[in-house]
């Protein structure tokens, strides 16, 4: 287990998610219910992912997004569920994509049956979220949730594309992230305003809310992949530079260090040469680009604070921006790292 | 190229298709129009897959029943076009599975640029197609096109699961090639007469034209896999032995064969033992089971013939059922290979 002694955004014993703890055991009900739902043969699979995949942001945001703009009704949850298992769907694929063994301590799909299985399970998953998707009996539901699903493939085809990829920008980068992190947050929030029947303008808070955080959020894990310790985080850290992932602090990195240092970055990731941790801490510029990382990620918080003016004051509403204030000592603890 | 003295299900120059070549042409049109609605990054490998991967067998029998139970429109096109978008992701999914290098000739997505993009550009592909479902204004139908989507994974996943597995009856295999392969030729034939606003009795008795032309055609593929020969047809074969799937004509063999030489089978697939033809030929009872498979087939198109009189008759039914023919004379070929 990871030590809890740091907090976690998916940590649901943490009080933003003990206001809404009745809810989210029924989210988690209806997960269960939903396996069943799939062919004898293929249930085991389904359930050994359900049980072991997903931290249940997707569905905290669409419950709670649904208090603060209303009311929160089966739709929120079941808006949740329905994300939550796209949220599962493209982790095992990851993990494929990774060559991932573990996941929050537990073998993965690919690892325990093969990645055959693990392909196929993942499309299954997503083939059934969509499916479910239509119960909603409205359209812009159905559509919304595909087209988020798609972003995050898209998102997901660009960072591979672009691994090892000298002419990646901090632009490039933020369009990546903010499909493959970005556009399923930002549903949550999003659809979860529209199920509310609430006006444009919240609507559009909550999507730049939704925005806001994943992508915060997904800088976090980024600078957390170079600087967190294993011990602490109990996850397989140091992934991204063995990828040839330019992340964020890489190309603040790249951007700020003398010419020699660069060049010797350079050649290293041109030759797709593997990037280890003891060559960029040698560098000057290297404490300032994970700083300026997650200073951009706090900006993002601060800002995504302020489309939370757009709802009226509730349980709820503070329990969203309570969600910010953890990502804002996650970022902190990463800065004191 | 295959050699062409073969008739193919999906030779377009055959004359039930060239009834409908400005449909298909159309349909060709808009899947090109759909290749430029990904990300500009994406757009590239989703192009290469429309060139490579389909033979637009789904929109043909779309395009057919769209005109045999009505008139044809332009939404009996999109949903042709759709289901070959969903087949196509399919295909780029399978070939991972199958580490295949090539299909039709040229390199599989995941020879050029290996498994992880491949896993997404299935993803995407398929999160595409259903977007594009939701066009429709109707939920009936983004529903069963999730829902047929869906047992094509089960149906793969079944398959996968049961390699190398002697428990496997005749009914498993019936059950899973119906997911894997009759769920969208069924969705492809009872959707369309759906779109054309027919009875149920019309609408079931496409659903069962299309099951069964689908799961004959696969009962076909599986024998081909066995008898046929690679420069006649083009296509890698004896893949399924290698892998240990149990296809009709090995699950008729075990069942026909003496005691003894059941054993021997038996025992290579307990062991995981690639099971080569020559073993095969070997026995006696190995061309009875490849007839019974292909009677089998033969069968179920006659029945699928008899769904097509609840239709009044037309130039598109004269080519549904010589789709029927089609098929009938390729069996009939392995029969005397």
């Amino acid at each position: 287990m990871a030590n809890k002694s740091t907090p976690n955004l998916g940590d649901a014993t943490a009080s933003p998610f003990e206001l809404i703890r009745k809810e989210l055991d029924a989210v988690e009900q209806s997960l269960r219910d939903q396996v069943r739902k799939f062919d004898p043969g293929v249930e085991p699979y389904v359930s050994y992912i359900c049980d072991t995949a997903g931290k249940r942001i997707r569905p905290t945001l669409s419950i709670l997004v649904g208090g603060a703009t209303g009311r929160v009704t089966d739709d929120h949850l079941k808006l949740g569920m329905i994300l939550e298992l796209i949220h599962m769907a493209t982790l095992v694929h990851d993990d494929i994509i990774d060559g991932a063994n573990t996941r929050r301590n537990v073998p993965t799909a690919n690892c325990k049956w093969g990645d055959g299985i693990a392909v196929l399970l993942g499309d299954a998953l997503f083939s059934h979220a969509l499916m479910l998707s239509t119960e909603f009996d409205d359209l812009v539901l159905s559509r919304s949730i595909a087209s988020a699903s798609r972003d995050v493939c898209q998102g997901e085809i660009l960072q591979t594309q672009r691994r090892f990829d000298l002419t990646l920008t901090k632009n490039d980068y933020f369009n990546i992230i903010e499909m493959k992190t970005g556009a399923l947050f930002a549903a949550a929030t999003e659809l979860s305003a529209y199920l509310s029947g609430v006006s444009q303008d919240v609507r559009s808070a909550m999507a730049d809310f939704g925005m806001k955080l994943g992508t915060a959020y997904q800088i976090y894990d980024d600078c957390l992949d170079l600087v967190g310790t294993e011990e602490q985080f109990g996850k397989t850290l140091r992934t991204d530079l063995e990828k040839g992932k330019l992340t964020l602090p890489m190309l603040y990195l790249l951007e700020e260090a003398g010419d020699t240092q660069r060049e010797i970055l350079q050649k290293r990731i041109i030759q797709q040469e593997e990037l280890d941790l003891t060559v960029l801490a040698g560098i000057a510029e290297y404490q300032g680009a994970i700083g300026k990382s997650l200073q951009y990620a706090t900006d993002l918080l601060r800002e995504a604070r302020e489309s939370l003016s757009l709802v009226k004051a509730s349980a709820y509403r503070d329990s969203l921006a309570q969600m910010l204030e953890f990502l804002l000592e996650l970022l902190g603890s990463l800065q004191k790292a």
